[in-house]
């Protein structure tokens, strides 16, 4: 089990909730052929990104789309990182949430973004996503037969800390759903996918909305995979479209030991303390 | 005190050590008509960079070339950041050293490599700086009129622990000298200073030996400053020359206030404990 295969779908998000999810069935019937083992979707999926639409699409889990991902995942026998959307607690807190299925349809992982994308760049990208949602408090990481893997969103890579974290806890590849702007996508999106890979020895794959220039929110798209080696292994542009990439578990091992970045840090000059469950 | 001026020399490293300290002098009497506040020199600036070189150029703190390094410092009224050289100390280890003087020519910082330089590329570049050298165990920040700063070296840069501890200790800028090579160069040097200085929204100052392609390890080159938004400022090519560059402790302020990395930490997941000193 060396080798994976991964799918990244970025689509466009319209309006009606259920037309999104549709549109990620569509997907994964033409993409089927190819026998992905992982299928990720991005942030927000089938919620358009603003800030006052996510209480009004919150489901709680085990909702309507909760289901249809989950039978999707069986029907097609892939692990499905489904993107993210708005989840509603009992007490009405409203997180942006990644729920993570097996083969089997059955949720294997579920990660609340943690760090909320709160920024006010002059001339550029306003946008305060604290307004209406609350803060996930863990890392998320899934055992699966190529090993263990982690979900992040979006605002989450900014933080080497949790990658990192992560990775302490075996993570060998980061998944992202991400819907970064027309101000951070072209200074830093690339960069933190090859940075995060780069520094913590793994896969990253982030997965983005398609552009839509009339939407409250421009998403940067640009969907992408980077490796180990810190090197981008494919990129999408702007467009609806799928990124599918092989990700060789072997090549990770090889790297981690030409560049043995992992085994050299000095864990008698600091510790990354795991605060959170 | 909001704006700082630096120079970065790239220069040529002979196998006479004196003749390389002149070299410094030279490059000091040529941009002082610019009224740099800091000036750094390339990692091993005055010792070809080979494992088996640094035993042999080895001075004890005090010694020759940092007799000179420190004259010159009070001499042009600058904070010289003295690249590195090898240090022997009492007991005969040799460490990868910086010193740090200020404007009077005092020593206000030292720095020991902390992270050896060990690397075993398959068709690329092996080197194993442990053959001959002793780690030091600390990190390294030190105060000025402009702020805290603080000074690593070289591999130092690959882990992300370090660079945030020096954060959290108040560094506003990092200086690096350093000498990346022909096969992690490309790959990763603009990628390693452009993430450092965006992920810890601080100024990073990278110094190298210009390349000389007949040597036994072939510098990258590319002296660089980057910015706290994650931009490079300015980049050599791999010749001999000189980077100014003027730093903006005000910008520094402003990007973290419309892009609130450092403060969006949660630091109720996560902590970055510091074990030395």
């Amino acid at each position: 089990m060396s080798k994976m295969k991964i799918a990244a779908i970025q689509m466009p998000t319209v309006i009606d909730k259920m037309e999104n999810v549709k549109t990620v069935k569509n997907y994964l019937e033409k993409i089927k052929d190819e026998k992905p083992d992982f299928v990720i979707l991005p942030e927000m999926f089938c919620c358009p990104y603003q800030t006052e639409n996510f209480p009004v699409y919150a489901e709680e889990e085990n909702g309507s789309v909760w289901q249809q991902l989950s039978a999707y995942a069986k029907q097609y026998g892939i692990y499905l990182i489904g993107g993210s959307m708005p989840e509603k607690d009992a007490e009405g807190n409203v997180y942006n949430t990644s729920y993570i299925f097996n083969r089997e349809g059955k949720q294997i992982g579920k990660h609340r973004k943690a760090h909320l994308f709160d920024i006010d760049v002059k001339g550029g990208q306003t946008f305060k996503e604290s307004d209406t949602l609350t803060a996930g408090d863990r890392d998320t990481v899934f055992d699966t037969e190529f090993g263990k893997m982690g979900v992040m969103l979006c605002f989450d890579i900014r933080f080497p800390e949790l990658s990192r974290m992560m990775v302490n806890d075996g993570a060998k590849v980061i998944f992202v759903p991400a819907a970064f702007n027309m101000t951070t996508g072209p200074a830093h999106w690339e960069l933190s996918f090859r940075t995060r890979a780069l520094d913590n020895q793994i896969y990253m794959v982030g997965c983005a909305p398609a552009r839509d220039i009339t939407a409250g929110y421009i998403s940067w798209g640009h969907s992408i995979v980077t490796n180990p080696w810190g090197a981008v292994v494919d990129m999408l542009d702007e467009k609806e479209g799928i990124l599918l990439a092989e990700l060789d578990m072997g090549y990770e091992e090889q790297v981690r030991e030409e560049l043995p970045l992992l085994k050299s840090r000095r864990k008698d000059m600091y510790r990354l303390e795991k605060l959170c469950r």
